[in-house]
């Protein structure tokens, strides 16, 4: 029998960034904790940029995952969306890495697909999912619900994601 | 007399990051040391997004600047740029202030008008004004270049910026 690998699955966002921690073994998936992180909304970008950094630090030191995955960003909201996503993004991916832990990506669709069986999934959907694949999961709200999905998203696709080159 | 303050300016780029410290005192202006820092560009965007992390900190670490300065990002490149151009954005606003840095951010025109005093001025136009207004810089490249700009541009503004709430 193998070793659990604890995944941290991350849902980046400035004002509400999910993330959810699950134990995969073999076939056999079990919630850990999840929650929204949620760093100040007023005051300099740069301020705000580190809270969260910050607050995604204490996550990573306080439960310390093996592997994390962090959703592709959805690029269908305008420019100016996209750069402040990708700010929020930009501090998600490199907090991790900074740390040394591995760090995949998923589209969006993939995840939906992973959990739910189809790529066009409601949100409501994914969460009920997310909370039949993972008895028991204390699931705090919809962003957190998302985390669990790309954490679950990870452990279908970590081994061929390794082989292809796609998780660092 | 007061003291010289050390202020860095900074040229968000995954692929090419501009640097240029310079220090201000009173109305004079003095060039200190610039570069570009330039991470790898193959691999996973997280590792890539650390590798430019890390550089930016050893500069930080090194120069021990007071005050940080970095270009608003110009919007007008498609979704799919300013997403990439984001997260690198991200990385290098978070990076300074992380270690406690008061980082404030200029617009693209503000830079140009307060260096060569029109908000449209080309490339080169910059450049040229960098090495009149910092004698005896050593401009190593046009991101360099930029980004002495916007330490110059900050030594201009950073009495309001401060007053105003813009600086962290």
């Amino acid at each position: 029998m193998s070793e659990p690998v604890r995944i941290i699955g991350i849902d980046p966002g400035l004002r509400r960034c999910g993330w959810g921690l699950i134990e995969a073994m073999d076939n056999r998936l079990r919630f850990v904790a999840g929650g929204t992180l949620t760093p100040p909304v007023e005051g300099a970008l740069a301020v705000r940029l580190a809270a969260l950094a910050g607050m995604l630090g204490e996550v990573l030191d306080q439960h310390r995952p093996d592997e994390v995955a962090v959703e592709e960003t959805f690029v269908n909201a305008g420019v100016r969306s996209a750069l402040i996503l990708g700010q929020a993004r930009g501090v998600v991916l490199v907090t991790p890495a900074l740390r040394g832990l591995p760090v995949a990506e998923y589209a969006a669709n993939l995840i939906k697909k992973s959990v739910v069986g189809t790529g066009h999934a409601a949100k409501d959907q994914v969460a009920l999912m997310v909370k039949t694949l993972l008895p028991g999961a204390i699931v705090k709200g919809p962003d957190a619900a998302d985390a669990l999905a790309i954490a679950i998203c990870h452990a279908h696709h970590r081994v061929s994601a390794r082989r292809m080159g796609i998780l660092a």
